[in-house]
């Protein structure tokens, strides 16, 4: 019978359909995904079309043409600095005017080239251009909360084909994350432990859900996953946001993200995905209760008016089948 | 600039994301929906399949294929009565027996109906069905919350073709509605009113997101609206459930859900979407707090990766010029 698991994190539950739960080899991707050129002319991402992107912000790699990853103010910005922060409450309606900082992280120099099959110092490159941001935008004070994230492909909301990544810093709090927030301050004052930390120890322990570990790193499907192949990585270390990820634990981090990324482009047949790196708030840098982690989701299903409407999910799969699925692709 | 509106309801900001925002007529649909025929042998919900689909709960018109609108258990429950409520905690990990109900709501007879031009009298008739079934599983003292929902489109999370909703009632207060509670009963307890009064007084008011207005019933873009064209049917009589609708304003919400839905239809050439019915969870059933109203949100854009990470949405489109196109929209 259908079963509801509570996502200890969020208090939601997530309704786990057993009865039309589909094995993990069904949500294998059909399409086979075109072959992309090297350079393509009319990308502005590729290499020997730097002056045609707005603003470089941040390169690792040499002059010229010869960059590794660089980082670039968004042309299509959802939030920008050509204003200071002004809220204005007019009755019931209040607004805010769009301070914030949007920029585009180029992955790679190569059009066709697939975050997955990148190597491992190619993909610390890119985590390393993440900290960089997040370093530079939290200095800001008007902002509250940066969200690092990864589009690949239609159904994750990208047209997209040059890898990308971006990084959005925000003038409030999401209420989504004050939320969880409040989650990991009433476990912590109940506990005097991070609710992050305690997830992950007994996730190690139980086992099944597993599905890599490094020495610094752990990468498993939450018990309560929202969707089919749903996964976390998680920093053994306690750190409340990336911006305090060490170089040891980056070069780790590149080797656990490409062997899940590449479990997934082989055991998937490259689904689209996204994936995203949640710190605390800004104001809560340092703080016990919080634990910065990656979530990475695969678009293999649609959400529809049930989730629409009650912010529970029905996951079509079994948490520990598809974990023992990703545990078992091997990559060479 | 960019813009961040503050949804009232929820707390949630949303970027209304100005420098990439579209014209209302860009987002009428290009693809035009295959036509289908009247009846398919292979589906259980068209006439004369009657003794294909899993138990009828209830039906409107008459006996043997006489019907107008049936309801029926879900082949694929996400919930069922095969057990009674059982909770367990192993560590942090907690789980419930996935007690509950999910039925079917066949709009019509006919494969190849729409609900947006079906006549007023049997757009009511689908109307009183979910009320019957609302009332039927609201009597299981079991039951927290009801969702009513309708997805239409394969980017809503239907595969079906033939016209149906669907109803699920959970043994949780799912987290995203009892957040949703805490902020009203907040609104309540400072200011005396029901919130969602308040923001429907203030709409009519403004009158720049409205888009039509019946007897009983209000239709409008909402000031933070997710995403383009999202939208909102408010009742004018403070209620805070679906159950105690009457049968004047059911009649005359058929009037308007079927005016907003031909909009859609007409104006942007049949989008795919989903529609929720909110109703305050079976506990606080005459809450003073809490109002039931009627989401629709045509599945035009895709969330991705910010939207993942931070609950944040960016919307790509202006409201108040939404709200204008499809007030402009003529129906027949």
């Amino acid at each position: 019978m259908p079963e509801l698991r509570q996502n200890e994190a969020t208090r939601e539950w997530v309704i786990i359909a057993t009865e039309r739960a589909k094995r993990p080899e069904e949500f294998r991707s059909k399409e086979q995904k075109k072959p992309l050129p090297e350079t393509k002319t009319d990308c502005v991402f590729c290499a020997g079309s730097e002056n045609k992107t707005p603003a470089e912000t941040f390169r690792i790699g040499g002059i010229g043409r010869e960059w590794k990853v660089r980082t670039v103010l968004n042309k299509f910005a959802a939030l920008s600095k050509s204003s200071g922060v002004v809220v204005s409450d007019s009755g019931i309606f209040r607004k805010m005017t769009g301070y914030g900082y949007h920029e585009v992280i180029v992955e790679t120099p190569r059009h066709n080239a697939v975050t997955a099959l990148l190597s491992e110092s190619e993909v610390a490159d890119i985590l390393r251009a993440y900290k960089n941001r997040y370093l530079f935008m939290e200095q800001d004070e008007e902002i509250d909360d940066i969200i690092i994230f990864k589009n690949h492909g239609s159904a994750a909301g990208t047209s997209l084909e040059h890898p990308h990544s971006q990084i959005v810093a925000t003038p409030v709090v999401p209420h989504q994350v004050r939320n969880r927030i409040d989650i990991a301050i009433t476990y912590y004052d109940d506990h005097h432990e991070c609710l992050y930390c305690k997830i992950l120890r007994d996730e190690l322990k139980e086992g099944t859900r597993i599905i890599a570990e490094t020495e610094h790193f752990v990468c498993f499907t939450p018990f309560a996953a929202l969707t089919p192949f749903h996964t976390w990585i998680y920093p053994k270390r306690h750190s409340s946001n990336y911006g305090r990820i060490t170089d040891a634990e980056l070069v780790d981090l590149s080797k656990i993200l490409r062997l899940s990324l590449g479990k997934f482009y082989f055991g998937l047949n490259d689904p689209d995905f996204n994936y995203v790196i949640r710190s605390a708030p800004t104001d809560a840098r340092d703080a016990s209760y919080f634990h910065w982690y990656l979530s990475l989701i695969p678009r293999l299903t649609k959400s529809a008016g049930f989730e629409l409407g009650s912010g529970m999910f029905i996951n079509v799969s079994i948490p520990e089948e598809n974990a023992k699925f990703l545990r078992e692709v091997v990559i060479s």
